[in-house]
């Protein structure tokens, strides 16, 4: 598996609207796009922090999985996204291969037109871990 | 306040050796450099991922902050570090003006010869939020 960079932070937030002053205010950042995906329920906006992205997760549902890491005391970075340059199936399959628990068991579509698999938070040192490839 | 990256994530894990397999054998990072942070009672392991350094927490004492962390469920991503461009200490200022919560009132030491200062989570969308100069 080949990470070349972090693709994207995601940030689990009840509101986009409440906090954009933080964002852009004081961090002097710039949400550039705000998309709604459909099958995660969730309304994203992405800002650029040098080579990574910020992207801000909405719950749209109340069964939302971002919903309900927000109702269990989730709070701030979501998940971390990795650039994969060597194809997410392979990538996932070497992860089986290495005993890593899957969310994903193939690549299906994300934000941003980019295709994601989640590895699962117990075999990932806590952290809900994302592989991504344009 | 002129944010030009993210300058590292910083990770708490109960033991470097037990996620080491993880992150060199799966993710395939190399970690670079150990180093004690005594005044934060941590040892740190970094590691590079495109232009952002992942670095990990271990706990040196029981009354370490990450060791708390830890304590009360925490896992994974345990705070966000800022590239500043135009000082910690003018940055501050800026967040103090603004109403952000500050954890520290003015830059101190902190690891790989870093000048730091942390914003609250409460202010921060929920994430403890580093600044940090070279």
């Amino acid at each position: 598996m080949k990470i070349s960079r972090i693709e994207h932070l995601g940030i689990a937030v009840q509101s986009i609207d409440a906090v954009r002053p933080y964002f852009e205010d004081v961090l002097g950042l710039k949400i550039y796009k705000e998309e709604v995906v459909e099958d995660q329920k969730v309304k994203t906006a992405f800002m650029k922090v040098g080579e990574v992205k910020l992207e801000l997760l909405e719950p749209t549902s109340p069964d939302s999985t971002v919903q309900k890491y927000l109702d269990n005391g989730g709070r701030g970075i979501h998940h971390v996204a990795f650039k994969i340059e060597d194809g997410v199936a392979d990538s996932l399959a070497y992860c089986d291969s290495k005993g890593i628990r899957l969310i994903d068991k193939a690549p299906r579509g994300g934000a941003d037109g980019l295709h994601i698999a989640f590895l699962h938070p117990k075999s990932t040192c806590g952290i809900l871990t994302e592989l991504c490839e344009e």
